[in-house]
């Protein structure tokens, strides 16, 4: 029999995606199944940004310039320099998703069998991209109970080796919600100098910063300018996952001139999107104001709901959508399939991600969850009653 | 100074857009520049495709399932099964262009430093997308004065080593038009068979094929059906380049589930496009009818030039809509180059792709260039009485 390869074998299913199956059954049964695993956003896309694309006339449905529509990249541009963020147009590249520009940031920095230093839990698609482009994650432990953030500067600079070409951080971050204070970015930037190592930062959720707290841009330290790399996506910000539009960003000429030869092999990104990428770049942001609020009343309503379930670990998330929640129970995997098998209250239960897919070192994880908070409040708080009810007869079983 | 990869550095900038500075130039001095360089087609693009976008209608433009929208699997599967390719819906991945698609069958197949066999010149973008990947190219040369058509059974297998997974043929061909005849395709698969490889083929010029021949396609080979693996791309088919929508299909199961696995790392294709290419498919086949006409003409017209330049060869290709010339002067990217800095010829000169790029044996190519003919035939015409006129002049003075 013809075999695939090694690295397909090694690649991770979606572990947010398996337990689909299940809900889909329970739904079949009756069953109401409130999702709290994917981070596909209700709020509506910005009505600019859809008209724009609808209203785009074209006679050939042409293939765009490798590096990105040049309006869109000037309006990016000028995004950032809202935001105090110093990026000129030649130094972004437009790239179908943040997924796409995660790995042409691999491939640009690391050959393979290079490390890159990222901390745990992550988003689970760095570790398939990275066996994609034969890179090593090197991860790093965070905990629950100190809010996800980054361990000591001490025990970074212990993990790198000769191999290890930088560090990747998603800030704010999926999956643990975590905003980095400007002290941690600071310590990341003086490894990355001392050590002469690149740092990725993914900022896909740069908006999502509650509490009045202001989101820092890895690109604010041009000490380091040549060492940083920018990830970024128009899905979160404008609610827009299905447009597939990202971009790689860098003050480096030389990343910028290779990226460059990785988009040219894929020819180009989706144009109807870059029209459409274009009209919500410009955008006033004022634009994200009710959002903002509307996603930390959400934050809110699960902070509130996990806090009245008996011994989980939650702290309080800065940004982001999501929250990786430590249970009192001992198996999350098995947990979110009892919920969906074997549970519901009063007709409803909840699908949630067990978090050990987030993980790289086996057997972490094993009693955590991610909860996504991409519902409205009611149901959101309808879900936290529902967890606990089922933590609580779970936990006479398990 | 902290540096990029190895393996961006080992990535070739695109061969066919190196000369675009040079054009642009070329312009700026008055000096009209036909550009026979690039396969992007000006016909329109179908109005049922344009006209389905428009129309479609999403408060959240969000991802669709990472495999593709059902419908528009369906919809391919019934494409295929009207031109008797058989191909169940399970048998069908989208991916986001047809370079998505080939990525993913790399990987699929081979781990890094694996080998996979192709014929030179090739589509360029194979071996982008072989650096990316860590996969050897293993270049069989064929040549200009047999048409490009495939090298003996016996070449071919003389070249596999323990380390090769595949054979990977574009067909129709692009960068030489040639369309492989039943009994090359017989050839491969045997190889296939015997030597346990994969026989990717990548069809997204199938429709394209001239004075009446009709193409067959690997998946006819159902003897074979573990070993293959289709590529395939509404772009050139349906003129829509900029949607960026292609698949993969294999009867192998083994390979639907990694290729899934993949797909499911960049989460989704982009959704409208999902769309524009189901009205696409679904469209009946004599819609191509006045197209392949106009096509054949195109290559009529560049033959019937061709032909009149002294010494040039250039067997009359069979398919898709490109050819390689074998030219009658040294370097012929020095050619290129001089037609737009110091050529014109009543003030208007050509864009044309030198072939060398096409090629990964060093020293192959030297003297040929590839012509697209995605434009109209009486520029066609004009740009063929250039060609004779700059490469008389040229001979002269190299």
């Amino acid at each position: 029999m013809i075999k695939t390869s090694e690295r397909a074998t090694k690649m991770q299913a979606s572990p947010i995606r398996k337990l689909i199956t299940f809900a889909n059954k329970a739904r079949e049964k009756g069953i109401k199944v409130i999702p709290l695993n994917i981070g596909q956003p209700d709020i509506q896309t910005p009505a600019p940004i859809l008209e724009a694309m609808k209203n785009f006339e074209t006679k050939v449905l042409a293939y765009c310039p490798s590096q990105g529509e040049e309006g869109l990249i000037k309006a990016f541009s000028e995004y950032y320099n809202r935001l105090n963020i110093n990026l000129k147009p030649e130094e972004i590249i437009i790239t179908t998703s943040g997924s796409e520009a995660i790995y042409f940031a691999m491939l640009a920095i690391c050959d393979v069998g290079d490390e890159l230093i990222v901390f745990e839990p992550f988003y689970t698609n760095y570790g398939g991209i990275a066996t994609e482009t034969g890179v090593n994650l090197k991860a790093i432990r965070t905990y629950p109970e100190k809010g996800f953030h980054l361990p000591s500067k001490e025990t970074i600079e212990n993990i790198i080796t000769p191999k290890t070409k930088g560090i990747l951080i998603c800030n704010p971050n999926n999956p643990t919600g975590t905003v980095y204070t400007n002290e941690e970015l600071e310590m990341l930037v003086e490894i990355a100098n001392k050590h002469n190592l690149f740092l990725i930062s993914d900022e896909v959720y740069r908006e999502f910063v509650y509490d009045g707290q202001k989101h820092t841009s890895i690109m604010a330290f041009e000490s380091c300018a040549n060492n940083l790399i920018l990830v970024d996506s128009i899905s979160k910000r404008y609610s827009a996952c299905g447009a597939r539009i990202g971009l790689i960003a860098s003050h480096n000429a030389n990343i910028m001139e290779v990226v460059l030869k990785f988009a040219q092999a894929r020819l180009s990104s989706p144009t109807i999107e870059q029209v459409g990428a274009k009209a919500g770049a410009e955008m006033d942001v004022s634009y994200f104001e009710p959002i903002l609020k509307e996603y930390q009343l959400r934050r809110d309503a699960i902070m509130a709901g996990l806090k009245k379930i008996p011994n989980v670990i939650c702290e309080t998330p800065g940004g982001a959508f999501y929250c990786i929640v430590k249970l009192p129970i001992n198996n999350a995997e098995k947990f979110a399939k009892w919920l969906l098998t074997d549970f519901n209250y009063k007709g409803e239960t909840v699908l949630v991600a067990p978090a050990e897919g987030f993980y790289s070192t086996p057997g972490l994880g094993k009693n955590e969850i991610r909860l996504s908070y991409v519902l409205e409040v009611p149901k959101l708080e309808r879900a936290m009653e529902i967890l606990g009810v089922a933590i609580k007869e779970y936990q006479a079983i398990e």
